[in-house]
């Protein structure tokens, strides 16, 4: 059956002009099966680091208006390219800038948000026997400047023109087959997943945010539109990301995601009174300082022990904030650890399986790795433990829930 | 007094980030006069052939429409960072790609040309102290596709806007301290030229075409718009392209040019009947192929000789189709000479001045050097000759018509 399908790829996918041959060659396959194709890339390779190098000659901190106009044309030189090697093949290719195509966000140069996309002209070629290939990764604002949506806005864009078009789908190509159970660069028995939700795919965070930006995958979940993350340099069918309700199997533990690049800093003794996780972290955020896992334990003499996770880049400003911070609350110790990795569970069908968390305690309890912290989530579970058990950890759970076993469906 | 002023800067002013910071200086001291300034840019160096070398990669005759829209990202670059460099310097720089401004032309991809320029958000830009940095060699058509002019069309935007912004002077940087004499790489008693007309710019040709574009200067002549050739890299004050009802001072011959890239092509003992001429160019203009220098002599017994020259690059092409036309008018002997070089002599003070031809052929003969072809128009002699005795002729031709010399005015 005919289909409608918006097709993005990444960098990596169109690097040189041989990638981009290979590109020309997936969306020519697409449209002889009989499809309707719509095309977002992202700038090739490293096109956009060298543009930003370019900036930073000039200015450290370059004017952000300008700083987009730059970077846009990185998408700009790929779409083109894209489009006379699909001509070359005797496919209606045609570029579009976001700009021509009138994609429209707010002002938030660098970081700006898609508003509306207008997608009159792009169903008007479509009808025609065009394939519009169009640039990610920007769009324009109401003053008709050049904005861009920041790094991986491209996923979004793809996203976004697939949801106005009413596409059947919306295919991410990147340079790994799909999602993975956990990175195989870790164990080598991972596992492609078939299928996963939007909401697993958002909690895998870390790991997912590899092959798909995590607001791409916002934006889809929101208007329901399923994503195939797959490769352009195999033949793997991908990982087919979408509504939960649409997919049959419900596994108790989908994948295992893992960073090590956090650090943590606790503030011991603090008053027990309301707003005090408030006080310690409304300084931290203003200096625009991402807090990923929050732990607040009851401690002894109505005090509490207060502990957070961030980037490690960012930990030397937060220890001094911190320090101002506790001193004005007349806290306790301030200890800051960097030597550590948190490891998440995540799986849809946690909600109907109770004793999933006392499993995966066990699991680590019988490899003798010490946890430090715990959240959990509906479908997520978090710990924080030592980095040096990262590697350990990961197989343990692996095993634990035999994510290397096919699915009982 | 405070003036509008338009500045174009070509590719090697701006090939780098040091290159471009000097611009930003150079732009930055008009501002400081007083001046209001708009800034035209072309690509950074030779940023433009790596765009064409990706493209020939995929296609070696790419589609046109793609094309464009590929090389116009190298405007893009150039005018986003020089506004960088100006906001650093507290300039109001804002950079404009020429779709941005709809700077209208026709539809002939690759070499169009501008229709219109709407100057009303540059006038409005410039009332509130910006400084507007706008892509050269670039526009777009009425279907909203981008265009681009052509090598050397950010001339043309340069002179174009200075047009529509009824600016006070179009100035032009490049790499050379303005027009000179004759080419100082070849003769070192070469001297700038403060000033000289449209026409003698435009009859300089070769000489000229290697620091300001011909359509920028026939652009400029059709609406009075003076342009200054300065260069980017020296504090020269350049020349003065202008009406030549502006100029005091009538020199003889304001400068020499050569070119020795040329070919001569001949077909002996044509049939000397009327339309021969349209006959033997016309399938040569078909193909495409440029002719320069065109001589006919009569021969006997009512043939003709018919000569004329054309790029080297051409000539195989040339000479094929002029096989064919000459069997078919029954022509004789086909003879081709590429050992030849072109010397002309150009000078709006020729006019009121008889001799001029005779001192020119007086010249070349006490140096033993043979004329082989000869014409003339309202300014200008050109003779042929060969190609190893071109130096000595402009060397000849400089003295005798004292160039080195200051003018009496």
């Amino acid at each position: 059956m005919s289909k409608l399908i918006v097709k993005k790829f990444g960098g990596t996918s169109v690097a040189d002009s041989v990638r981009i041959e290979a590109v020309a060659d997936i969306v020519e396959q697409t449209v002889k099966e009989g499809n309707k194709v719509t095309v977002v890339l992202s700038a090739m390779g490293n096109n956009t680091d060298e543009l930003i190098k370019l900036a930073k000659e000039i200015n450290p901190e370059p004017d952000l208006r300008e700083y987009d106009a730059l970077v846009s044309t990185g998408e700009q030189v790929s779409v083109a390219l894209l489009a006379m090697a699909l001509l070359k093949r005797g496919i209606k290719g045609k570029s579009y800038t976001a700009y021509q195509l009138g994609i429209k966000t707010n002002s938030s140069h660098s970081r700006a948000r898609i508003l509306d996309v207008e997608v009159n002209k792009i169903t008007k070629e479509l009808a025609e026997g065009f394939v519009p290939v169009i640039t990610g990764f920007q769009g324009m604002n109401d003053r008709g400047d050049i904005t861009t949506l920041g790094r991986g806005g491209s996923d979004t864009t793809g996203v976004a023109l697939a949801v106005a078009l009413k596409a059947d789908e919306c295919q991410i190509y990147t340079d790994v087959d799909g999602v993975f159970t956990t990175d195989p660069r870790v164990y080598d028995k991972a596992k492609l997943l078939e299928n996963i939700s939007f909401e697993e795919m958002l909690e895998l965070s870390s790991m997912g945010a590899k092959v798909l930006q995590l607001r791409a995958v916002e934006y889809a979940s929101k208007f329901n539109m399923p994503i195939r993350v797959l490769s352009s340099f195999s033949e793997s069918k991908g990982t087919l990301v979408q509504e939960e309700n649409n997919i049959m199997e419900r596994p108790i533990v989908s994948g295992i995601s893992s960073i090590d690049t956090e650090a943590k800093l606790t503030v011991r003794g603090v008053p027990d009174i309301p707003g005090v996780a408030a006080k310690i972290l409304g300084p931290i955020s203003d200096a625009g300082i991402d807090v990923d896992v929050i732990v607040q334990n009851i401690g002894a003499d109505n005090t509490t022990d207060f502990t957070f996770t961030i980037d490690q880049s960012d930990l030397s400003r937060a220890e001094k904030i911190l320090q101002d911070t506790s001193s004005s609350l007349e806290g306790g110790q301030l200890e800051v650890d960097a030597d550590i990795a948190k490891i998440s569970i995540v799986g849809r069908g946690m909600r109907a399986n109770a004793g999933v968390a006392s499993k995966m305690f066990q699991a680590l309890a019988d490899n003798e790795i010490n946890i430090s912290m715990i959240t959990t989530s509906e479908i997520k579970i978090s710990v924080v433990i030592k980095k040096g058990e990262m590697k350990a950890a990961i197989k343990a759970l692996h095993d634990a829930f035999d994510l290397d076993k096919e699915l009982d469906s």
